[in-house]
């Protein structure tokens, strides 16, 4: 990704008609040419006489036709948030109006800008570090509670700094350890070995935990999957309503917010799950059937908590078939943590319950229909997650790339570690610790690429 | 509709996610509680203490909780929008984020915006007259050129002082009017009933043209229906496509900025078309065929241009029965403007196209297919329309609330003028006077209750 001075344009806010819409401009040149085009309501005020910070009101023209009355607000160089000059301008928000002044800049020195390249600029000129830019994109994907805090705590340097400053002593050391080299006939040791071996135990304990926290984190991220397994008639539809009706009324207060409801995303206690529909595992003869049931076995790997679902009913007439079937699911997925219910409960009477709680460990009771058992099931899932690193404000790792160069970092971290112990010289233990250096620097930016930065910012939406 | 001096809070840019989102606060408190929930990164800023039309970065915060990074601009009564103190609060794009605002100012001191809530302030503090107000909503609905245009000059208020400029010409006669009555006794004019009459002609003028002005603007405000009459096979949907490519390969140049494409509308020159889809007119002794012809022919009626759609083929093998169809409709709706087109022809040899010209005046020659006759079908549709106004810049009336003050207006002047005629007396005279004035400032807002004010700010969206 080359890296150009042009002056960018971009609609920063979410596409489509509303009250306001912000068009933002970037570069150099965006306070001159945003003059251009505009014209003050009162006094002929020219933009490129403002101070930084600041909000006037005017047009937006071409030539003689006034496309919008609108609202200019002016960030110079490097107080804004590309570190550059920046002009955005604050317009009614018909589609028409914001494709009329995009184009209008577009004609007149501005060219598109690409995903994410106002951060990619940020970035460049210092404002971000590179896992801090990342994080811009992780806050405005998320949509719970959770997955806000990891990005939240993540843009504002947390981890990256924890990373940055354990970079910094071992960079110390590996300047020592090199100096060592060139004065090798003589047998010296500048780096402190005892020092040097509590540094790499405290690197070696920070990395584990990083680590580690990806696994909550990755489902934190993107909702923890949940497999429903069940026929047809068994109430999935209604259960997964009932789950969601609360949620709904709470989002539908706020007049005037609506969300693309995903029919199957809940969110519970700030945390994401993500329901995924499966058809029963009954036994059969069917061609057609068994490649079903061979597909929801697939889906029950993948879900990190597997709900079985019947009907009352049919531990009445079949209990022996679906005894079966759980004891079948259960060896097959010995580890995972599952969920049967009884469904429709409300149809038994106390008798039949009892008789159903003593066939089956841990039944869970519920009826979707009037509500019994929703509010237990919501917590049996929640505790499923470990919250215990969100609830301690600690850092998690939802970043593939991070986690990956964390990986690798620990891998050298560990060979130095094994050199310490054997004795190693310094030359030799300074090539590892180069490596882990050079894996922590690919967190922070310190050591990038072009296509490395591509890869990163193709990911952002237009405008940001 | 009753007016509260509480503040309110709104997200003010289109819903979803995007870059950047802002959150608007109006209201005499809205800096106070602003500031009690914003953390400046520098220094402990408060918001108190800044000046209108600055921008400050900070935190959101909720107690300790950090809920995002924001710029906050601070707008100080009366130079605002709404001419309260406003903050508008420049937060991460996401839904969730949006939400944790706005569900935080609600907490704390705010409620949740009507519809159009912030334009009613703007127009109770007089920073806008009613006809400029319902010119915003105009504007951010409006999605081609021409609209645009119009709603623009309204929202500058060139309609509005033109008609208030009438109003107090009149209210100064109305006053002289009624002066007379004091002196009744003495038959004495202080209404000077030249100038009188020659205001009235110029008052009659000024409406008739707006009154006038109101069939283009509805249409263009509405867009201009077309009926596209043909059989299923005849190529109604490659026509569509035909005309609508284009325009889609220009929207699409703007990255990042996507409409909501309703399949069958169209601008053309800036002049929005709405294509309504029906059945050919086939004669049949089907019943439910015929009620489809008996819609086809309301949907005729309701449309500004008729396109009769034909196969060529058509033409060579039952020739007879579609000029006796076209005949029929043609009988039917002799004012309407018809174009009549043979798509197709592509697949006709010239003879057989010579032929098919001498058989139908004006047929319009077509291929769908291949792009043949497109670009003068839209010419032809774009020559219905009356566009000398737009281009002459002059006023143009879209507002059906406006256009029935005016033609109330103009009863009552032309009552007048009668009365002028007449030599009715200035007392009798001065309550059609009255009447006229009365419906004048119903447009700009000057006469107003809450009800109108209710219906009108309805159908505003929410944050503006």
């Amino acid at each position: 990704m080359s890296f150009n001075n042009d002056t960018i344009v971009a609609l920063a806010t979410a596409s489509g008609a509303g009250a306001v819409a912000i068009i933002r401009l970037s570069g150099e040149e965006a306070i001159t040419i945003a003059n251009a085009h505009f014209k003050s309501v009162k006094n002929n005020k020219s933009l490129l006489k403002q101070k930084t910070h600041t909000i006037h009101l005017g047009h937006v023209v071409d030539g003689e036709r006034v496309i919008d009355e609108v609202l200019v607000s002016i960030f110079k160089n490097p107080n804004s948030y590309t570190g550059e000059n920046v002009v955005e301008i604050s317009c009614h928000g018909s589609v028409y109006i914001q494709q009329e002044i995009i184009q209008l800049f577009l004609r007149n020195g501005c060219r598109m800008a690409d995903a994410g390249e106002f951060t990619l600029r940020a970035f460049l000129n210092g404002k971000l570090d590179l896992s801090q830019a990342e994080a811009v994109a992780d806050l405005i994907a998320s949509d719970n509670e959770a997955s806000h805090q990891i990005a939240m705590q993540q843009m504002r340097g947390g981890f990256s700094s924890e990373i940055a400053k354990l970079r910094e002593e071992l960079l110390n050391f590996a300047s020592l350890l090199e100096l060592e080299l060139d004065f090798a006939e003589e047998d010296v040791e500048f780096a402190d070995r005892t020092q040097f071996k509590e540094l790499i135990n405290r690197i070696t304990f920070v990395l584990k935990r990083l680590i580690d926290s990806f696994a909550v984190g990755n489902v934190i991220k993107n909702g923890i999957p949940v497999a429903i397994v069940g026929e047809p008639n068994v109430g999935k539809s209604t259960l997964l309503n009932a789950l969601l009706n609360e949620e709904r009324a709470i989002v539908s207060d706020i007049a005037g917010t609506t969300r693309d409801t995903i029919e199957d995303e809940l969110v519970i206690d700030g945390i994401g799950f993500r329901f995924i529909d499966t058809a029963g595992i009954r036994e059969t003869k069917d061609v057609v059937e068994s490649i079903g049931i061979k597909k929801t076995f697939e889906k029950m790997e993948q879900a990190q908590v597997v709900i079985l679902l019947f009907s009352a009913g049919e531990f009445q007439t079949e209990s022996q078939r679906l005894i079966v079937e759980i004891e079948k699911i259960k060896n097959r997925f010995p580890l995972k943590p599952l969920i049967i219910i009884a469904n429709k409960i409300d149809i038994l009477n106390t008798s039949e319950i009892e008789s159903l709680k003593s066939k089956i460990d841990n039944i869970h009771l519920l009826s979707a229909k009037s509500g019994i058992g929703v509010e237990e099931l919501k917590q049996k899932l929640i505790s499923f997650v470990n919250t215990g690193a969100l609830r301690n404000n600690e850092t998690i790792i939802t970043n593939t790339r991070h986690y990956d160069s964390l990986l690798k970092a620990f891998e050298e971290i560990n060979k130095v570690k094994e050199g310490l112990e054997f004795g190693l010289s310094g030359d030799l233990m300074a090539i590892d610790v180069r490596q882990a250096l050079y894996h922590f620097g690919e967190i922070t930016g310190a050591i990038t690429n072009d296509d490395l930065l591509g890869n990163i910012f193709a990911n952002f939406c237009i405008g940001k």
